[in-house]
């Protein structure tokens, strides 16, 4: 118990540090200081200039809605004179984060339930009723095949197909796009960020911005930075394409908005910056499956009460809002953090040096002796070792 | 060759270790301890305690699925009576990690495409033909002037456009809300979460909830904090908000789940927990183009089979489910980074007290000359230098 | 002012570096190479080859799309022979990252706004108008009762509700699956992803696939790794489910595309793996709430003009894309804190070795002797210490 206190005390008491030889020499001395400051700059210019290591961060937390104005007129054999608004080329009519607008279409009116002539292909085509197989279906089909050997037009023969009749003919895509109007469509982006940690929230209409500016403005990256109405034709030519190639089957836009924000600073200085880029590649080499399209139908009831339907081919630019960003904020603990590994960045200095110093200087054997203390292990060793 | 082996073996037999001085001071020693300790309890305290430094963590893959329940009744000039259930008022039906309920509407019946005045307003408004240019549209217009100067009622004439006609007037949004019973629905939100480093999945509907439970229940804080059914009116108050306030010009909120969860704990505490945050901003200050709404059309075919459309403005609130959370089970490598940092910061106490006892205290000269040794580059340095 | 420049002098011109027991022990200098050995092991090993710790890593942007084809035959009393193509099953007809297959279906005809009488439950079967309240309303009734008790069939009778009527009546779920050929649906998932920081992007239809080959393959993770159509029951099957038991209530599955790849190499070596999960959870002792289903309508104007619609409960599978995956290219900065950090660990070997060494030795006296030079804080401190 007393040895033990003994102990504990001794322990308590004690002060232990290494000891230190310390050098007066211009060269040695010199290139030590010139190690350090360059550790010492690159663990500040690094760590706390560029990295900004003395701040929290939080990642954006964001809401996005998204608004098209626009009307389109088209006049084809088949529709007439028709206009076409947003409830009519917005498909589906709100998404989350997207926007999908209709540039060019097959439409096949009037498709009932019946029976019809597939579309000739390799498989279809046909010389008798002995080349159809009543009920056979295939992943490119229409329907599901009666047995019937009919005549799809003068010259061709097909199998007959219980369908939504007339069948889809979507062999040739309308060029140019039938809804090429909509290069001047426009769209509203609102979107509002949240950094939880900083509970710092803005949203992309800034304070300044007006209801009669908001009316009138669209958006330039040298006039217009912080107006959050896009022009659909500026989107796709600020990402390096052309509308008009990309109407004809579709694609995908990325408007990305970084709300990368340094909270040290007044939170005016805080704003969303605008970039687009295309998401599908285009790759003329390799134009395997290009652009974007679904199917979708307008269901109605003929007089006798059957069901009929106007099935359309819709292809369009779907507009993904992606949002992205970083928040920093000074904070105590990366702070500590990182001045502690910038410290034990700073050993590595004397290890540097004493390579230098004990292996590569003419005078590293009068060195070596200095910081080395030889010790031997045999019992004679306390007479046996060099002094210092 | 010979010589190779005596380095060799020198190197691989040699065992080097700092010296060290051992004060033995009661005042030095204790501050000494003082400071490795309050290094030690942060390390033990922070990093192990506090932010589980021992746990490796993973991050939460979620799916979620929703149903709104209820049913409303309008009774209005327009529609006469008319009941209101889930097929109508969520639009679309069914979306990835969201789902819109209209609360209020604009609606324009039986538009048809032909010709009618434009709404009035700045640009429309006109005297004579001549103020009309025909094929021109703007953004906000509903379609293209004919050329024509036509008269809107009694005392306005505008230019009239070719559109769906009768064109939507959206300038006054109805209030009260149209569906203002949206209040009472309900929202069913399933979801199941997996942490897939270690292989761990769960549902918001608990093990002990009962299908009878989940007929009756309703969330609440206090109450029924697992009940995975929300009450409309309930999300948003619980966020701050009044909901027929919401409800007329329409808005966003987040319904945030969070599944933070310590496996090394068992699988049944790891619980989900529910909040709700209104995602976009309602700036009293400055309310430009607030709330939510989108336009979307219901299409018909008259007797004569020609097109014709309900056009529905609809306001009302998009609920996003957002799901985070980390997981965290002890791990062998994570524990002994952080054991390893530990130790090196352990080396701050060092210099610390260093800085402390060579340029603080009173006896700092006699310490001095204890840690360090002063070697003179001179060749005459073994004689000049001070021993120890 | 001169003694300033002393000062700078002797600081900038002076070179510390700690003193160091050299200890020439077989068993000592074993022992510590060995303990260098294997934290050097660790540090290379784990950190550079495993970890890859020289290596900058970004992680995956992502666009997606999917097509679904196939046709399916029902045959039903309610609607007769019925062919179902895309544009009938695949509701919303586009989504983001998602697409949902209807596989089962409860309709409901030729819905008017009339009243009729409620589906009989606990609180809607009555035996008088005095058990119904007018104008009341529950969260799992189709409408809002009139206060009339009439009929629902010959034996039974119930409130009378103001609804869109006959109201549905989803007590049983068709079993097998109504839509059980979507089995052998097929869906094409085109997916773009991009490194942002090492601006590098690909698509998974890989360049080496050709219009032909997309036209015929399946996905197999054996014969076709890397075709991006997948036949919906191998999708199930793949996650050890049975498509037609989940076609009947609906499910959720993730279809996961991981691109993790390592950018030191060549892009062709940088290819997506699939792999698929059921992400709803189907635990067989606890089947509350099983499922995924949702209801829609199409409306539709009778002879007379009025509204009328039909309701369908939706079943089905929604099939959600995830694509994740991270990418690494060699860069100096993490290169050089891997480096730095490994360095750092290395100081450990000489902390566990003097631990040995002073304390668990033979001839731990005769090291600590080395090791320790102890100072007394005493005024004759120099003559009681003992020397080294």
């Amino acid at each position: 118990m007393a040895g033990c206190c003994v102990v504990l005390g001794s322990f308590l008491f004690e002060y232990d540090t290494p000891r230190i030889v310390l050098i007066r020499s211009r060269k040695v001395g010199l290139m030590n200081r010139m190690v350090q400051l360059l550790i010492l700059a690159y663990v500040i210019g690094w760590v706390f200039v560029w990295e900004k290591g003395y701040q929290e961060t939080d990642s954006v937390v964001s809401s996005v809605t998204t608004k098209a104005k626009g009307v389109a007129v088209t006049n084809t054999s088949k529709l007439g004179f028709w206009i076409w608004d947003v409830a009519d080329y917005v498909i589906p009519a709100q998404e989350e984060n997207s926007l999908f607008i209709m540039t060019n279409m097959i439409i096949t009116m009037n498709q009932t339930q019946s029976t019809c002539a597939e579309i000739p292909d390799k498989t279809t085509i046909c010389n008798s009723d002995s080349d159809c197989i009543p009920g056979s279906t295939s992943t490119h089909s229409n329907g599901v095949e009666t047995g019937k050997c009919v005549s799809f037009n003068e010259s061709v023969h097909t199998c007959e197909v219980a369908a939504w009749c007339p069948v889809e003919d979507d062999a040739g895509v309308p060029t140019p796009a039938f809804l090429k109007a909509a290069e001047n469509f426009t769209l509203l982006v609102k979107n509002n960020i949240w950094y939880p940690k900083f509970n710092f929230s803005k949203r992309n209409i800034l304070p300044n911005i007006t209801t009669s500016y908001l009316k009138s403005c669209i958006y330039d990256a040298q006039t217009d930075p912080f107006c959050p109405i896009f022009r659909l034709g500026k989107i796709v030519e600020d990402a390096g394409h052309s509308f008009q190639d990309m109407a004809v089957e579709g694609g995908i836009m990325g408007i990305q908005i970084n709300w990368d924000c340094n909270l040290d600073r007044t939170a005016s200085l805080c704003l969303p910056r605008y970039s687009f880029r295309r998401l599908d590649t285009r790759d003329l080499e390799h134009n395997v499956s290009p652009g974007y399209n679904f199917r979708f139908a307008k269901y109605y009831k003929d007089l006798t009460g059957n069901e009929q339907r106007t099935l359309i081919k819709a292809y369009g630019i779907r507009f993904d809002i992606i949002v992205f960003g970083k928040a920093g904020k000074f904070d105590v603990i990366p702070t500590m953090i990182n001045i502690g590994s910038g410290l034990a960045l700073l050993g590595v200095a004397t290890v540097l040096c004493d390579i230098i110093v004990l292996y590569c200087m003419k005078k590293r054997y009068y060195y070596r002796d200095k910081k080395y203390k030889y010790v031997e292990d045999y019992e004679q060793g306390l007479a046996g070792e060099r002094d210092q």
